[in-house]
Protein backbone atom coordinates (compact mmCIF):
# COMPACT_ATOMS: atom_id res chain seq x y z
CA UNK A 1 0.00 0.00 0.00
CA UNK A 2 2.95 2.51 1.19
CA UNK A 3 5.38 2.92 -1.80
CA UNK A 4 8.93 2.61 -1.08
CA UNK A 5 9.74 5.54 -1.20
CA UNK A 6 7.73 6.59 1.58
CA UNK A 7 8.82 3.56 3.60
CA UNK A 8 12.41 4.18 3.24
CA UNK A 9 12.18 7.92 4.34
CA UNK A 10 10.34 7.31 7.30
CA UNK A 11 13.44 4.45 8.63
CA UNK A 12 15.61 7.16 7.94
CA UNK A 13 14.11 9.50 10.19
CA UNK A 14 12.84 7.43 12.81
CA UNK A 15 16.85 5.99 12.87
CA UNK A 16 18.18 9.83 13.06
CA UNK A 17 15.31 11.54 15.16
CA UNK A 18 16.96 11.07 18.87
CA UNK A 19 20.02 12.43 17.55
CA UNK A 20 18.56 15.36 17.55
CA UNK A 21 17.36 15.58 21.44
CA UNK A 22 19.27 18.11 23.58
CA UNK A 23 21.65 15.24 25.64
CA UNK A 24 23.90 17.43 27.97
CA UNK A 25 22.55 18.74 31.45
CA UNK A 26 18.89 18.09 31.49
CA UNK A 27 17.37 16.46 33.97
CA UNK A 28 17.06 12.58 32.53
CA UNK A 29 13.47 12.05 32.94
CA UNK A 30 12.85 14.95 30.81
CA UNK A 31 14.64 13.49 27.87
CA UNK A 32 13.51 10.21 28.63
CA UNK A 33 9.67 12.04 28.19
CA UNK A 34 10.37 13.84 25.14
CA UNK A 35 11.98 10.94 23.96
CA UNK A 36 9.55 8.34 24.98
CA UNK A 37 6.57 10.48 22.67
CA UNK A 38 9.12 11.49 19.43
CA UNK A 39 9.99 7.59 19.19
CA UNK A 40 6.28 6.27 19.83
CA UNK A 41 6.16 5.95 15.76
CA UNK A 42 4.13 7.59 13.48
CA UNK A 43 3.86 8.36 10.14
CA UNK A 44 7.06 10.90 10.04
CA UNK A 45 4.75 12.70 7.32
CA UNK A 46 5.58 16.12 8.07
CA UNK A 47 9.77 15.52 7.70
CA UNK A 48 8.94 13.37 4.63
CA UNK A 49 6.91 16.06 2.66
CA UNK A 50 9.59 18.68 3.70
CA UNK A 51 12.32 16.42 2.41
CA UNK A 52 10.48 15.58 -0.83
CA UNK A 53 9.69 18.82 -1.98
CA UNK A 54 13.06 20.02 -1.89
CA UNK A 55 14.09 16.62 -3.66
CA UNK A 56 11.80 17.59 -6.46
CA UNK A 57 13.87 20.43 -7.57
CA UNK A 58 16.62 17.72 -8.01
CA UNK A 59 18.80 18.51 -5.03
CA UNK A 60 19.55 15.85 -2.47
CA UNK A 61 16.73 15.49 0.44
CA UNK A 62 19.10 14.06 3.49
CA UNK A 63 20.91 17.34 3.41
CA UNK A 64 17.76 19.05 5.16
CA UNK A 65 16.66 15.66 7.42
CA UNK A 66 18.40 18.41 10.31
CA UNK A 67 16.26 20.89 9.48
CA UNK A 68 13.28 19.10 8.19
CA UNK A 69 12.69 17.07 11.49
CA UNK A 70 11.99 19.93 13.67
CA UNK A 71 8.97 19.74 12.02
CA UNK A 72 8.44 16.15 13.79
CA UNK A 73 9.20 17.46 17.09
CA UNK A 74 6.88 19.91 16.85
CA UNK A 75 4.31 17.89 16.13
CA UNK A 76 5.30 15.76 18.79
CA UNK A 77 4.74 18.79 21.55
CA UNK A 78 0.88 19.34 20.41
CA UNK A 79 0.25 15.56 20.18
CA UNK A 80 1.50 14.98 24.11
CA UNK A 81 0.04 18.75 24.94
CA UNK A 82 -3.62 17.65 23.09
CA UNK A 83 -3.65 14.00 25.04
CA UNK A 84 -4.08 15.86 28.27
CA UNK A 85 -6.59 15.23 30.60
CA UNK A 86 -7.17 19.10 30.32
CA UNK A 87 -7.67 18.98 26.71
CA UNK A 88 -9.00 15.37 25.08
CA UNK A 89 -7.96 13.08 27.79
CA UNK A 90 -6.74 9.89 25.84
CA UNK A 91 -4.87 7.16 27.57
CA UNK A 92 -3.49 5.53 24.54
CA UNK A 93 -1.45 7.09 20.91
CA UNK A 94 -0.82 4.44 18.15
CA UNK A 95 -1.23 1.80 20.71
CA UNK A 96 0.45 2.89 23.56
CA UNK A 97 0.56 4.67 26.79
CA UNK A 98 0.17 8.64 26.16
CA UNK A 99 3.58 10.63 27.46
CA UNK A 100 1.20 11.82 30.67
CA UNK A 101 -0.28 8.57 31.74
CA UNK A 102 3.97 7.41 31.66
CA UNK A 103 5.33 10.62 33.45
CA UNK A 104 2.36 12.59 34.73
CA UNK A 105 0.97 15.68 33.88
CA UNK A 106 3.58 18.46 34.89
CA UNK A 107 6.23 16.07 33.06
CA UNK A 108 4.09 15.97 30.00
CA UNK A 109 3.40 19.66 29.58
CA UNK A 110 7.21 20.08 30.60
CA UNK A 111 8.25 17.77 27.70
CA UNK A 112 6.29 19.35 25.51
CA UNK A 113 7.30 22.94 26.19
CA UNK A 114 10.82 21.49 25.66
CA UNK A 115 10.13 19.56 22.30
CA UNK A 116 8.51 22.96 21.20
CA UNK A 117 11.45 25.08 22.40
CA UNK A 118 14.18 22.81 21.12
CA UNK A 119 12.64 22.60 17.42
CA UNK A 120 13.11 26.37 16.94
CA UNK A 121 16.39 26.36 18.54
CA UNK A 122 17.00 23.41 16.74
CA UNK A 123 16.17 25.29 13.27
CA UNK A 124 18.18 28.01 13.62
CA UNK A 125 21.37 25.84 14.82
CA UNK A 126 21.35 23.80 11.57
CA UNK A 127 20.66 26.82 9.61
CA UNK A 128 23.58 28.15 10.07
CA UNK A 129 25.52 25.44 8.25
CA UNK A 130 22.85 25.93 5.37
CA UNK A 131 24.98 27.70 3.08
CA UNK A 132 22.12 28.66 0.24
CA UNK A 133 20.24 30.08 2.45
CA UNK A 134 20.30 34.45 2.66
CA UNK A 135 19.68 35.52 6.47
CA UNK A 136 16.50 37.31 5.38
CA UNK A 137 14.89 34.02 3.89
CA UNK A 138 16.76 32.40 6.61
CA UNK A 139 14.95 34.35 9.15
CA UNK A 140 11.76 34.20 6.99
CA UNK A 141 11.73 30.66 7.73
CA UNK A 142 11.49 30.77 11.51
CA UNK A 143 8.87 33.07 11.13
CA UNK A 144 6.69 31.02 9.18
CA UNK A 145 7.74 27.72 11.72
CA UNK A 146 6.19 29.96 14.26
CA UNK A 147 2.92 31.40 12.43
CA UNK A 148 1.62 28.02 10.69
CA UNK A 149 2.21 26.08 14.38
CA UNK A 150 1.31 29.82 16.98
CA UNK A 151 -2.11 31.62 18.06
CA UNK A 152 -3.11 31.96 14.22
CA UNK A 153 -2.50 28.61 12.95
CA UNK A 154 -2.02 24.71 14.65
CA UNK A 155 -2.74 26.51 18.28
CA UNK A 156 -5.49 28.32 17.15
CA UNK A 157 -7.00 25.93 15.53
CA UNK A 158 -6.54 23.06 18.54
CA UNK A 159 -8.56 25.71 20.67
CA UNK A 160 -11.16 25.70 18.43
CA UNK A 161 -11.44 22.08 18.32
CA UNK A 162 -11.50 22.11 22.68
CA UNK A 163 -14.11 24.25 22.34
CA UNK A 164 -16.50 22.95 19.39
CA UNK A 165 -19.05 20.47 20.11
CA UNK A 166 -21.96 19.35 17.58
CA UNK A 167 -24.21 21.89 19.35
CA UNK A 168 -21.96 24.61 18.77
CA UNK A 169 -19.26 24.20 16.01
CA UNK A 170 -20.52 25.64 12.57
CA UNK A 171 -18.95 24.03 9.25
CA UNK A 172 -16.89 27.29 9.01
CA UNK A 173 -15.48 26.73 12.53
CA UNK A 174 -15.01 22.87 10.98
CA UNK A 175 -12.98 24.20 8.39
CA UNK A 176 -11.15 26.63 10.27
CA UNK A 177 -10.24 23.81 12.66
CA UNK A 178 -9.26 21.66 9.56
CA UNK A 179 -7.39 24.05 8.18
CA UNK A 180 -5.46 25.37 11.03
CA UNK A 181 -4.87 22.01 13.72
CA UNK A 182 -3.69 20.04 11.08
CA UNK A 183 -3.59 21.61 8.05
CA UNK A 184 -1.03 24.85 9.19
CA UNK A 185 1.80 22.39 9.47
CA UNK A 186 1.67 19.98 6.69
CA UNK A 187 1.52 23.35 4.66
CA UNK A 188 5.07 24.41 6.08
CA UNK A 189 6.59 21.36 5.48
CA UNK A 190 5.84 21.42 1.54
CA UNK A 191 6.99 25.50 2.18
CA UNK A 192 9.61 24.73 4.12
CA UNK A 193 11.28 22.43 1.45
CA UNK A 194 10.23 24.76 -1.53
CA UNK A 195 12.34 27.53 0.45
CA UNK A 196 14.67 25.74 1.52
CA UNK A 197 15.63 24.54 -2.07
CA UNK A 198 15.38 28.38 -3.82
CA UNK A 199 11.86 27.63 -5.45
CA UNK A 200 10.45 31.07 -6.85
CA UNK A 201 7.77 33.01 -6.04
CA UNK A 202 5.27 31.42 -8.32
CA UNK A 203 6.57 27.92 -7.82
CA UNK A 204 5.97 28.53 -3.94
CA UNK A 205 2.37 30.01 -4.26
CA UNK A 206 1.50 26.74 -6.13
CA UNK A 207 3.26 24.42 -3.95
CA UNK A 208 1.56 26.38 -1.15
CA UNK A 209 -1.83 25.92 -2.60
CA UNK A 210 -1.31 22.02 -3.19
CA UNK A 211 -0.05 21.99 0.66
CA UNK A 212 -3.71 23.66 1.43
CA UNK A 213 -5.73 20.95 -0.71
CA UNK A 214 -4.04 18.03 0.64
CA UNK A 215 -3.61 19.21 4.18
CA UNK A 216 -7.79 19.88 3.96
CA UNK A 217 -8.18 16.40 2.28
CA UNK A 218 -6.06 14.27 4.26
CA UNK A 219 -8.35 15.89 7.54
CA UNK A 220 -11.21 14.38 5.47
CA UNK A 221 -9.67 11.96 5.34
CA UNK A 222 -9.30 11.05 9.18
CA UNK A 223 -12.31 11.82 10.01
CA UNK A 224 -13.81 9.20 7.23
CA UNK A 225 -11.47 6.41 9.06
CA UNK A 226 -12.73 7.26 12.13
CA UNK A 227 -16.27 6.83 10.98
CA UNK A 228 -15.27 3.50 9.13
CA UNK A 229 -11.83 2.70 9.94
CA UNK A 230 -10.42 -0.32 12.09
CA UNK A 231 -9.62 -0.63 15.95
CA UNK A 232 -6.67 -2.19 15.33
CA UNK A 233 -5.19 -0.25 12.49
CA UNK A 234 -5.71 3.14 13.91
CA UNK A 235 -4.32 2.09 17.37
CA UNK A 236 -7.85 4.34 19.09
CA UNK A 237 -11.11 3.48 19.49
CA UNK A 238 -13.06 4.02 16.48
CA UNK A 239 -16.20 6.12 16.58
CA UNK A 240 -14.05 8.03 19.83
CA UNK A 241 -14.80 11.39 18.36
CA UNK A 242 -18.47 10.79 17.91
CA UNK A 243 -18.72 9.14 21.15
CA UNK A 244 -16.58 12.69 22.40
CA UNK A 245 -19.33 14.89 20.45
CA UNK A 246 -16.62 15.89 18.37
CA UNK A 247 -17.70 17.36 14.74
CA UNK A 248 -16.63 16.09 11.79
CA UNK A 249 -16.89 16.72 8.18
CA UNK A 250 -18.80 13.78 7.40
CA UNK A 251 -21.64 14.88 10.23
CA UNK A 252 -21.89 18.27 7.73
CA UNK A 253 -21.64 16.42 4.48
CA UNK A 254 -22.45 12.84 4.41
CA UNK A 255 -20.05 9.96 4.20
CA UNK A 256 -20.17 9.72 -0.04
CA UNK A 257 -19.95 13.32 -0.61
CA UNK A 258 -16.58 13.63 1.94
CA UNK A 259 -14.92 11.01 -0.02
CA UNK A 260 -16.25 13.03 -3.12
CA UNK A 261 -14.47 16.11 -1.86
CA UNK A 262 -11.12 14.56 -0.94
CA UNK A 263 -10.80 12.99 -4.44
CA UNK A 264 -11.34 15.93 -5.67
CA UNK A 265 -8.62 18.09 -3.70
CA UNK A 266 -6.34 15.58 -4.43
CA UNK A 267 -7.08 15.49 -8.06
CA UNK A 268 -6.83 19.70 -8.44
CA UNK A 269 -4.05 19.79 -5.85
CA UNK A 270 -1.99 17.83 -8.44
CA UNK A 271 -2.77 20.17 -11.55
CA UNK A 272 -1.35 22.90 -8.67
CA UNK A 273 2.20 21.66 -9.34
CA UNK A 274 1.72 19.53 -12.70
CA UNK A 275 3.43 22.23 -14.55
CA UNK A 276 5.94 24.06 -12.56
CA UNK A 277 9.12 22.59 -13.52
CA UNK A 278 9.88 20.60 -10.77
CA UNK A 279 9.78 16.43 -10.50
CA UNK A 280 6.42 15.34 -9.34
CA UNK A 281 6.58 12.02 -8.71
CA UNK A 282 7.00 11.59 -4.68
CA UNK A 283 5.22 14.58 -3.94
CA UNK A 284 2.26 12.70 -6.25
CA UNK A 285 3.03 9.72 -4.15
CA UNK A 286 2.42 11.64 -1.02
CA UNK A 287 -1.08 13.09 -2.03
CA UNK A 288 -1.65 9.63 -2.61
CA UNK A 289 -0.29 8.10 0.38
CA UNK A 290 -2.59 10.66 2.64
CA UNK A 291 -5.82 9.86 1.49
CA UNK A 292 -5.25 5.61 1.25
CA UNK A 293 -3.53 5.75 4.41
CA UNK A 294 -5.17 3.37 6.61
CA UNK A 295 -3.40 4.32 9.66
CA UNK B 1 13.34 52.62 45.94
CA UNK B 2 13.14 51.49 42.59
CA UNK B 3 15.75 54.16 39.92
CA UNK B 4 13.89 56.45 37.52
CA UNK B 5 15.59 54.47 34.63
CA UNK B 6 13.97 50.83 35.70
CA UNK B 7 10.64 52.61 36.27
CA UNK B 8 10.88 54.37 32.52
CA UNK B 9 11.69 51.24 31.02
CA UNK B 10 8.92 49.39 32.37
CA UNK B 11 6.82 51.84 32.06
CA UNK B 12 7.48 51.57 28.06
CA UNK B 13 7.56 48.44 27.67
CA UNK B 14 4.06 48.11 29.46
CA UNK B 15 2.92 50.82 27.16
CA UNK B 16 4.36 48.34 24.22
CA UNK B 17 3.63 45.00 24.68
CA UNK B 18 0.61 44.00 23.37
CA UNK B 19 1.35 45.70 20.69
CA UNK B 20 2.99 42.40 19.92
CA UNK B 21 0.72 39.43 19.95
CA UNK B 22 -0.46 38.38 16.72
CA UNK B 23 -3.88 40.35 15.84
CA UNK B 24 -5.38 38.33 12.55
CA UNK B 25 -7.01 34.96 12.19
CA UNK B 26 -6.29 33.43 15.56
CA UNK B 27 -9.35 32.80 18.16
CA UNK B 28 -10.44 35.53 19.96
CA UNK B 29 -10.51 33.93 23.41
CA UNK B 30 -7.01 32.21 22.73
CA UNK B 31 -5.68 36.05 22.25
CA UNK B 32 -7.74 37.23 25.50
CA UNK B 33 -5.66 34.61 27.28
CA UNK B 34 -2.17 35.64 25.91
CA UNK B 35 -3.01 39.15 26.60
CA UNK B 36 -4.64 38.75 29.73
CA UNK B 37 -1.05 37.21 31.59
CA UNK B 38 1.21 39.74 29.25
CA UNK B 39 -0.36 42.64 30.66
CA UNK B 40 -0.51 40.93 34.27
CA UNK B 41 2.44 43.38 35.54
CA UNK B 42 5.50 42.17 36.87
CA UNK B 43 8.88 43.90 36.39
CA UNK B 44 9.49 43.43 33.17
CA UNK B 45 13.32 43.08 34.11
CA UNK B 46 14.12 40.27 31.66
CA UNK B 47 13.53 42.87 28.01
CA UNK B 48 14.68 45.87 30.65
CA UNK B 49 18.04 44.13 31.32
CA UNK B 50 18.84 43.04 27.17
CA UNK B 51 17.75 46.95 26.51
CA UNK B 52 20.47 48.22 29.76
CA UNK B 53 23.15 46.02 28.20
CA UNK B 54 22.61 47.32 24.79
CA UNK B 55 22.60 51.00 25.91
CA UNK B 56 25.58 50.02 27.97
CA UNK B 57 27.12 49.76 24.48
CA UNK B 58 26.83 53.44 23.68
CA UNK B 59 23.60 52.66 21.50
CA UNK B 60 19.64 53.31 21.58
CA UNK B 61 17.75 51.05 24.17
CA UNK B 62 14.56 51.62 21.67
CA UNK B 63 16.05 50.21 19.04
CA UNK B 64 16.00 46.65 20.27
CA UNK B 65 12.48 46.55 22.16
CA UNK B 66 10.72 44.69 19.38
CA UNK B 67 13.64 41.64 19.97
CA UNK B 68 13.66 42.35 23.53
CA UNK B 69 10.23 41.98 24.57
CA UNK B 70 10.26 38.68 23.57
CA UNK B 71 11.99 37.18 26.65
CA UNK B 72 8.55 38.52 28.35
CA UNK B 73 6.80 36.53 25.86
CA UNK B 74 8.80 33.43 26.68
CA UNK B 75 8.86 34.44 30.31
CA UNK B 76 5.01 34.79 30.57
CA UNK B 77 4.63 31.44 29.09
CA UNK B 78 6.67 29.92 31.74
CA UNK B 79 4.24 31.51 34.25
CA UNK B 80 1.03 30.46 33.36
CA UNK B 81 2.42 26.84 33.02
CA UNK B 82 4.11 26.96 36.21
CA UNK B 83 0.84 28.19 37.91
CA UNK B 84 -1.40 25.02 36.27
CA UNK B 85 -3.22 22.71 38.67
CA UNK B 86 -0.71 19.82 37.40
CA UNK B 87 2.33 21.74 38.41
CA UNK B 88 2.37 24.70 41.46
CA UNK B 89 -1.50 25.34 41.14
CA UNK B 90 -1.65 28.83 41.94
CA UNK B 91 -4.78 30.40 41.91
CA UNK B 92 -3.10 33.99 42.15
CA UNK B 93 -0.23 35.86 40.94
CA UNK B 94 0.36 39.26 41.11
CA UNK B 95 -2.93 39.52 42.81
CA UNK B 96 -5.17 38.77 39.80
CA UNK B 97 -6.35 34.91 39.27
CA UNK B 98 -4.06 32.89 37.29
CA UNK B 99 -5.03 32.23 33.55
CA UNK B 100 -6.24 28.82 34.15
CA UNK B 101 -8.60 30.59 36.87
CA UNK B 102 -9.55 32.64 34.32
CA UNK B 103 -9.84 30.33 31.25
CA UNK B 104 -9.90 26.98 31.72
CA UNK B 105 -6.96 24.41 32.25
CA UNK B 106 -6.69 23.92 28.08
CA UNK B 107 -6.97 27.10 27.26
CA UNK B 108 -4.45 28.72 29.95
CA UNK B 109 -2.06 25.61 28.21
CA UNK B 110 -3.09 26.58 24.79
CA UNK B 111 -2.49 30.17 25.67
CA UNK B 112 1.30 29.63 26.81
CA UNK B 113 2.14 27.59 23.79
CA UNK B 114 1.09 30.05 21.60
CA UNK B 115 3.15 32.90 23.95
CA UNK B 116 6.72 30.67 23.50
CA UNK B 117 5.91 30.01 19.94
CA UNK B 118 5.09 33.92 19.40
CA UNK B 119 8.17 34.63 21.16
CA UNK B 120 10.61 32.68 18.64
CA UNK B 121 8.38 33.76 15.46
CA UNK B 122 8.70 37.69 16.69
CA UNK B 123 12.74 37.12 17.17
CA UNK B 124 13.11 35.87 14.26
CA UNK B 125 11.03 38.55 11.65
CA UNK B 126 12.73 41.62 13.94
CA UNK B 127 16.11 40.20 13.28
CA UNK B 128 14.90 40.72 9.39
CA UNK B 129 15.06 44.38 10.32
CA UNK B 130 18.31 44.87 12.45
CA UNK B 131 20.77 45.15 10.12
CA UNK B 132 23.93 44.87 12.26
CA UNK B 133 23.94 41.57 12.54
CA UNK B 134 25.24 38.87 10.22
CA UNK B 135 23.21 35.74 9.60
CA UNK B 136 25.70 33.37 11.97
CA UNK B 137 25.23 36.04 14.88
CA UNK B 138 21.17 36.36 14.49
CA UNK B 139 20.83 32.50 14.23
CA UNK B 140 23.31 32.25 17.22
CA UNK B 141 20.74 34.18 18.99
CA UNK B 142 17.85 32.46 18.12
CA UNK B 143 19.24 28.72 19.69
CA UNK B 144 20.65 30.80 22.64
CA UNK B 145 17.30 31.72 23.17
CA UNK B 146 16.08 27.58 23.16
CA UNK B 147 19.09 26.92 24.70
CA UNK B 148 18.72 29.11 28.06
CA UNK B 149 15.03 28.17 28.00
CA UNK B 150 14.67 24.76 26.97
CA UNK B 151 15.20 21.09 28.14
CA UNK B 152 18.87 22.04 29.56
CA UNK B 153 17.70 26.07 30.73
CA UNK B 154 14.67 26.96 32.39
CA UNK B 155 12.41 24.44 31.63
CA UNK B 156 14.83 21.67 33.39
CA UNK B 157 15.02 23.81 36.50
CA UNK B 158 11.35 23.71 36.28
CA UNK B 159 11.58 19.83 35.99
CA UNK B 160 13.88 19.18 39.32
CA UNK B 161 11.81 22.11 40.78
CA UNK B 162 8.54 20.45 40.49
CA UNK B 163 9.97 16.97 41.44
CA UNK B 164 11.82 18.43 44.38
CA UNK B 165 10.48 18.72 48.18
CA UNK B 166 12.40 18.84 51.67
CA UNK B 167 12.97 15.20 52.05
CA UNK B 168 14.78 14.83 48.12
CA UNK B 169 15.94 17.83 46.71
CA UNK B 170 20.10 18.28 48.08
CA UNK B 171 21.63 21.71 47.87
CA UNK B 172 23.24 21.00 44.47
CA UNK B 173 19.57 20.17 43.28
CA UNK B 174 18.71 23.62 44.69
CA UNK B 175 21.60 25.01 42.66
CA UNK B 176 20.69 23.38 39.50
CA UNK B 177 16.85 24.53 39.57
CA UNK B 178 17.96 28.40 40.46
CA UNK B 179 20.48 28.61 37.90
CA UNK B 180 18.20 27.13 35.57
CA UNK B 181 14.50 27.85 36.64
CA UNK B 182 14.87 31.57 36.46
CA UNK B 183 18.96 32.42 36.13
CA UNK B 184 19.45 31.32 32.80
CA UNK B 185 16.64 33.69 31.08
CA UNK B 186 17.95 36.36 33.02
CA UNK B 187 21.50 35.72 31.55
CA UNK B 188 20.20 35.08 28.05
CA UNK B 189 18.58 38.63 28.34
CA UNK B 190 22.31 40.37 29.14
CA UNK B 191 23.61 37.97 26.36
CA UNK B 192 20.92 39.20 23.67
CA UNK B 193 21.58 42.96 24.58
CA UNK B 194 25.54 42.07 24.48
CA UNK B 195 25.15 40.43 21.08
CA UNK B 196 23.03 42.80 18.95
CA UNK B 197 25.55 45.17 20.12
CA UNK B 198 28.15 43.68 18.86
CA UNK B 199 30.52 42.48 21.93
CA UNK B 200 33.63 41.38 22.04
CA UNK B 201 34.36 37.66 22.79
CA UNK B 202 36.14 38.68 26.13
CA UNK B 203 33.01 41.43 27.09
CA UNK B 204 30.58 39.11 26.43
CA UNK B 205 32.16 36.09 28.30
CA UNK B 206 32.73 38.78 31.52
CA UNK B 207 28.65 39.62 30.76
CA UNK B 208 27.75 36.27 31.14
CA UNK B 209 29.39 35.86 34.38
CA UNK B 210 27.67 39.07 35.78
CA UNK B 211 24.58 37.63 34.43
CA UNK B 212 24.94 34.52 36.35
CA UNK B 213 26.21 36.16 39.68
CA UNK B 214 23.22 38.36 39.18
CA UNK B 215 20.62 35.57 38.39
CA UNK B 216 21.82 33.50 41.30
CA UNK B 217 21.31 36.65 44.00
CA UNK B 218 17.78 37.12 42.47
CA UNK B 219 16.49 33.57 43.18
CA UNK B 220 18.66 33.49 46.57
CA UNK B 221 16.57 37.02 47.42
CA UNK B 222 13.46 35.63 46.33
CA UNK B 223 13.73 32.89 48.99
CA UNK B 224 15.13 35.19 51.76
CA UNK B 225 11.91 37.39 50.58
CA UNK B 226 9.69 34.20 51.28
CA UNK B 227 10.63 33.75 54.31
CA UNK B 228 11.04 37.25 55.40
CA UNK B 229 8.70 39.33 53.25
CA UNK B 230 5.02 41.06 53.74
CA UNK B 231 1.99 39.52 51.93
CA UNK B 232 1.05 42.44 50.19
CA UNK B 233 3.78 43.36 48.83
CA UNK B 234 4.30 40.21 47.12
CA UNK B 235 1.02 39.34 46.31
CA UNK B 236 1.07 35.77 47.01
CA UNK B 237 0.81 34.21 50.50
CA UNK B 238 4.06 34.81 52.70
CA UNK B 239 5.69 31.11 53.91
CA UNK B 240 3.53 29.52 51.29
CA UNK B 241 7.23 27.78 49.42
CA UNK B 242 7.91 26.28 53.09
CA UNK B 243 4.21 25.38 53.35
CA UNK B 244 4.35 23.70 50.02
CA UNK B 245 7.48 21.78 51.11
CA UNK B 246 9.72 23.83 48.67
CA UNK B 247 13.17 23.85 49.25
CA UNK B 248 15.15 27.56 49.61
CA UNK B 249 18.38 28.68 49.93
CA UNK B 250 18.00 29.59 53.29
CA UNK B 251 16.67 26.25 54.40
CA UNK B 252 20.00 25.10 53.72
CA UNK B 253 22.35 27.79 54.35
CA UNK B 254 20.12 29.63 56.88
CA UNK B 255 18.92 33.02 56.32
CA UNK B 256 21.98 35.52 57.77
CA UNK B 257 24.31 33.45 55.68
CA UNK B 258 21.54 33.78 52.64
CA UNK B 259 21.41 37.33 52.63
CA UNK B 260 25.63 37.39 53.19
CA UNK B 261 25.90 35.48 49.55
CA UNK B 262 23.41 37.86 48.17
CA UNK B 263 25.77 40.77 49.32
CA UNK B 264 29.12 38.80 48.08
CA UNK B 265 27.38 37.93 44.73
CA UNK B 266 26.46 41.55 43.66
CA UNK B 267 29.63 43.01 44.55
CA UNK B 268 31.87 40.15 42.68
CA UNK B 269 29.48 40.87 40.13
CA UNK B 270 29.76 44.47 39.74
CA UNK B 271 33.67 44.06 39.42
CA UNK B 272 33.45 41.44 36.20
CA UNK B 273 31.99 43.85 33.95
CA UNK B 274 33.94 46.91 35.88
CA UNK B 275 36.38 47.25 33.24
CA UNK B 276 35.06 46.05 29.95
CA UNK B 277 34.70 49.49 28.48
CA UNK B 278 30.78 50.01 28.84
CA UNK B 279 28.90 52.16 30.83
CA UNK B 280 27.91 49.92 34.14
CA UNK B 281 25.43 53.07 35.51
CA UNK B 282 22.23 51.40 34.20
CA UNK B 283 23.46 47.51 34.75
CA UNK B 284 24.52 47.94 38.45
CA UNK B 285 21.36 50.10 39.35
CA UNK B 286 19.74 46.50 37.90
CA UNK B 287 21.86 44.74 40.10
CA UNK B 288 20.99 46.83 43.47
CA UNK B 289 17.17 46.94 42.24
CA UNK B 290 17.26 42.72 42.15
CA UNK B 291 18.30 42.36 45.87
CA UNK B 292 16.78 45.27 47.49
CA UNK B 293 13.27 44.97 45.28
CA UNK B 294 10.51 43.87 47.85
CA UNK B 295 7.88 42.77 44.54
Amino acid sequence: MVGNYLTDMSSLINQEISNYLPTENAPQILLDAMNYSLTAGGKRIRPIIAMATYEAFGKKPIDILPLAINIELLHTYSLIHDDLPAMDNDDYRRGKLTNHKVYGDAIAILAGDALLTHAFGNLAKYLKDFSNLSLQNALQLIEEFAQYSGAAGMVGGQVLDFLGDQKETSFDDLLYIHTHKTGDLLVFSFRMGAILAGATQDQLTQITSFGKKLGLAFQIQDDILDVIGDDEKLGKKVGSDLANQKVTYPFFKGLEQSKEEVRTLIDTAKMDIKDIGIDTTNLYEIADFLVKREQ
